[in-house]
């Protein structure tokens, strides 16, 4: 296991989904931050469901307990801890599927992993629900990268086939303002409409379906990232690699750079009220591993939701012989909307990492 | 700076273009691996350009020196330090480039990174010239993956807008045997001789064209990967994003996952002679960040060469003005072929990695 | 901050004296760990003064509430939670104390280090209170060496000018059995009676006093400790050097080997029933840096209670003038009692990390 | 093995006794650091011997070839890396002790560390040849502390029974300048005169004898290091243990403090001009594992040479019996001397490491 992550600011999460608690241990957090709890919880309540149509039934946000590193309003410089309980667990589900892996889960290699000693109710430590505690570091993260004039927004680039408007250069963050609190996080209120549609049929359908999320921010300093091994990619990819269900990720221009020519994919320095800026951002504000001070941007492949209604082929793993497993309850026909927050957040403990690294940009 | 890369194989990486030397050391190897030369130097020289037609002018591969760790032909279980000399270097050709970055080369980057102080020489540690050393590492690396049946072959997916053949589940190891010696690492020569072609093109027209490199290993067991923040897409990730020049990395079916339903994407699992496989591979021989025993599949996108024949804009980062660059020398039009055994080698260093965490298989 | 421990084994403390609850994750830990409560609950105890003559009133032990990672009674692999509530403060007690420095504490140099954002009450993350999650994660550690056959001894070497009997190569792990739940784990009951006075002297006089605790661990396999850099020395001394009033550590003779010539000190090897054994100990069962088969034995030295009843000289850090303080409450006149157990289980925090970096011994 | 030390300045040692080089990368320094050569060369000059009273037989001083991470006289930011080419091996003379372990060696360890297959001319890894690149990488780092106002000096506190004077509060480093190229490094000359006399003797009957070295560092501003597990303490004590021979450490009154009352352990703060100082300095500059402003001041116990003339008993680890053997070549009959120098460079490296963390002082 490896549930530490970070260089300068270290992230240690814990739980499983049927667990009494999850939570998360932040260490290395600058002492003296301001945080507005209201702001974290509207982080929370984002990963939440918003629509009935693409989610299970709507549910509070999770109630996060700071246990410590947080006094007076601000951070203390020492590790901030944070617990969220588990409350509304059924976990008398998961008996039957003990021994019979849910596709495209994580329970067959969980179990080689772990011996068989692994919680297997709810998917364990592998659950989505472990997404909870990224999103609050996130939060804390964000609210520090605030002080320092960086700005974080993130859409659906698409659902299925139907793709959002791009994200361009003239695109501001106030563009992204509103976004975090509509049911779909899209530029493009039509895309939107079809992306739900999508949604709704394969939901109908007793499927699920995929997507992908685009994040880019502002205000990012050039000078981050910390080749050979710590190039700003490496550390935003090992991050996004951790989130469940994600299989792909690119930056700037990403796969379709590889059709281009270099004098198409080449970005060009340009002195613009006196600083250094780029004529294009095909390399989404990465050159060399290192932030050149333009956007980051880069996108997420998001998997269909694993658990779909419909019975499927799977093993006995004790037994060792073929079978199939019907997954109940209810689950997310498309995780990718609830996903975008976290992708959000996650990006903050990223640069947050980044820039702790770079004493020049204190 | 981050020179550093591994948890339980521990890789430290050294040099710039133009310093006396590259290299690296290796900690945590297993003492007793009997180490075969040839076989390193064989990986050293696929790096090495095959043909004239994509690269600069042909030239003797690297002469490695093992410094220590290796003793009687094995490994001692003590860092495995090695060194190449830089001989072939025309450090006067960069003084005119020193205020003037090149575009999408890390020249404007590093030296915010490094406050003017890094060697701005050939690129520095940016320079492609430091994937020498992780070649040779990965190249020890596999050789006591393959005491362990583990096998890992790469191919040019495609350059530009050609494709070769698809890897498929039928694909074995062998069909790989005889790719990396062939002028391009493609299954169907057909496609690699439109690949050259569009090389050649690219090159005749003074610019540079990308690709992409498509990597997978057998005999990888279930139960490799270390989430949360391990997970075996992490780890391979943030190393492939470590090589210069990649900007989007992608497991199994990757971005076109996004666009299936569930019951397409779910790969089922299945007893075959005894043994659990699965029916389908979409997710690449990964499931919940942890292998699931299928073979590991997954693709890189490599930009074009940035240095291309043709004058550029840029700034002077000095004057703060705008002007323009001409890269002197010769350049690859195309790095894919040369990338093919780098991005091999890097994966052995990722597999080693994440074996060592795994007590269960020695 | 640095509140995470251990390579193989990590360990994530959290918590201040005040905040609402202390606690620890442990990362790393083998699945399938059986687990018996009655064990951790009685290590917790032991860190409990048991004495009215050296320490404060007596209170019932801290209740630890295991939050993940635990199942069916064994460890589940993945992260292991644990939290302790705090529930006795009277933070009141410190508002006075907020910028007059206790002489011998972290007061002032917390002060400096967080920029005065620090929760000092009680002396918040730096408080002796942050040692009972160690004991909970070494004794949970110790369950696991214990399968292994390693068992790991304490006492009270000294206290001022009175010790304890030495450990000698006769002594078992038998002879020790009873310590830990004697009032003070002696193995010489005339030399514990005058231990006991030289503490109730000191505390009659509002003053306090120090002492040496002796750790030993038979059972130890030759081959751990993973030189240049974490030397069996190494890797204990951190985590010593890490446990409140610790000013010095050291193995086997230790200092005395200074003295030694070196006919004296070299520990000559020797065959005993077939296997090679040590005529002497003189290095603690660590030679290289790695352990030899013989016990692990060393020392460390505890300073005296910081917190005194007399009025003592400090600083008004705000004002920057000199003035006095007197701390108000109840203080152990010696801890060096209830450290022995916070001693025993760090050590087996770090023989479970030294023991999981060599998969030989599994 | 661990051959990688640090959090912020990343140190990689690499070499055997007798492997071709032996050297070390540093990762981590800020570039543009000034780097005088002629001090380093005089750091890897006074680690060889300067008298044949004590010592093997006189030869040159270490060449250390730099291969990279260093242009136009300064650092570079990227990983700084050096080689020593070992030349005057005889290795011949090592192949009667393969399987004969010498007492108070890592013969035996190493041999079941590495499965046998180690390099066992010359101690291989575990060689104190080792410390050679330590002197070398901690030079570089003085420079760095030396720009911030750090100093950092050493002496030999003991050899055998006779002490050099104590180091007070009233010593100033510059009764320490001329201290590293005395053939002794002691303040009291007479001291000096009876150790190199203890040393004779010791040599003239074929034996060898060990000391104490006292390290102290001026300059070093309050607010240095970082509970919970890498206290001031932690930091420079898991650095000393690396360093072949120590077996003790000691911070401020070290041991001696165990036998202290609070009220004469604790250090009082007073203003002094403004500012925040001690009165006394018991815990050797670091309170609750943070520096507090005063100097720095521990001991490390070094033990008597392992090699020593006459025969000793062993075991033949192969046959299982016992025998004996004699160590042929010089051998230092006191290493104490030239320990003083790679003291002082491996707390540079601490130091350094901890400034690097706290970028309040940049």
């Amino acid at each position: 296991m490896s549930s530490v992550w970070g260089r300068n600011l270290k992230i240690s999460v814990f739980g499983e989904s049927h667990s009494s608690a999850i939570g998360v241990i932040m260490d290395g957090l600058p002492a003296g931050i301001r945080i507005d709890m209201e702001k974290v919880n509207a982080s929370m309540k984002r990963r939440m469901p918003k629509s009935a149509d693409y989610s299970t039934a709507r549910k509070e946000y999770d109630n996060v307990e700071i246990l410590s590193g947080f006094f007076n309003g601000h951070t203390t410089g020492t590790p901030l801890a944070c617990m969220i309980k588990n409350t509304d667990a059924h976990s008398h589900d998961y008996e039957d599927l003990r021994f019979k892996p849910r596709p495209s889960h994580a329970d067959h290699t969980g179990y080689v992993k772990y011996d068989g000693f692994g919680d297997y109710r709810g998917g364990g430590h592998f659950s989505g629900r472990l997404t909870a505690p990224i999103v609050f570091a996130g939060s804390i993260a964000e609210q520090w990268l605030s002080e320092k004039g960086i700005c974080i927004g993130a859409h659906i680039a698409s659902i299925g086939e139907y793709a959002d408007d791009d994200f361009t250069q003239d695109t501001t963050i106030q563009d992204f303002d509103s976004l975090p609190d509509k049911d779909l996080a899209v530029l493009n209120d039509m895309a939107g409409k079809k992306m739900m549609e999508a949604v709704s049929l394969a939901k109908a359908q007793g499927d699920s379906i995929g997507g992908v999320i685009e994040c880019f921010a502002t205000g990012v300093p050039a000078g981050l990232g910390d080749p050979f091994f710590d190039s700003a990619e490496s550390v935003i990819s090992q991050m996004m690699f951790s989130i469940p269900a994600v299989k792909g990720v690119e930056f700037g221009a990403g796969f379709s750079i590889s059709k281009m020519r270099g004098s198409e994919a080449n970005d060009a320095p340009l002195i613009k009220d006196g600083k250094i800026i780029y004529k294009t951002n095909r390399n989404g504000g990465i050159l060399g591993g290192i932030t050149n001070g333009m956007p980051l941007v880069f996108r997420v492949a998001v998997k269909p939701t694993a658990s779909i209604a419909a019975e499927q082929d799977t093993v006995d793993i004790i037994k060792k012989e073929n079978t199939t497993v019907t997954i109940k309850g209810r689950h997310d026909a498309c995780i990718v909307p609830r996903a975008v927050e976290v992708v959000r957040c996650a990006t903050a403990l990223c640069l947050a990492d980044l820039l702790l690294e770079d004493r020049k940009y204190d």
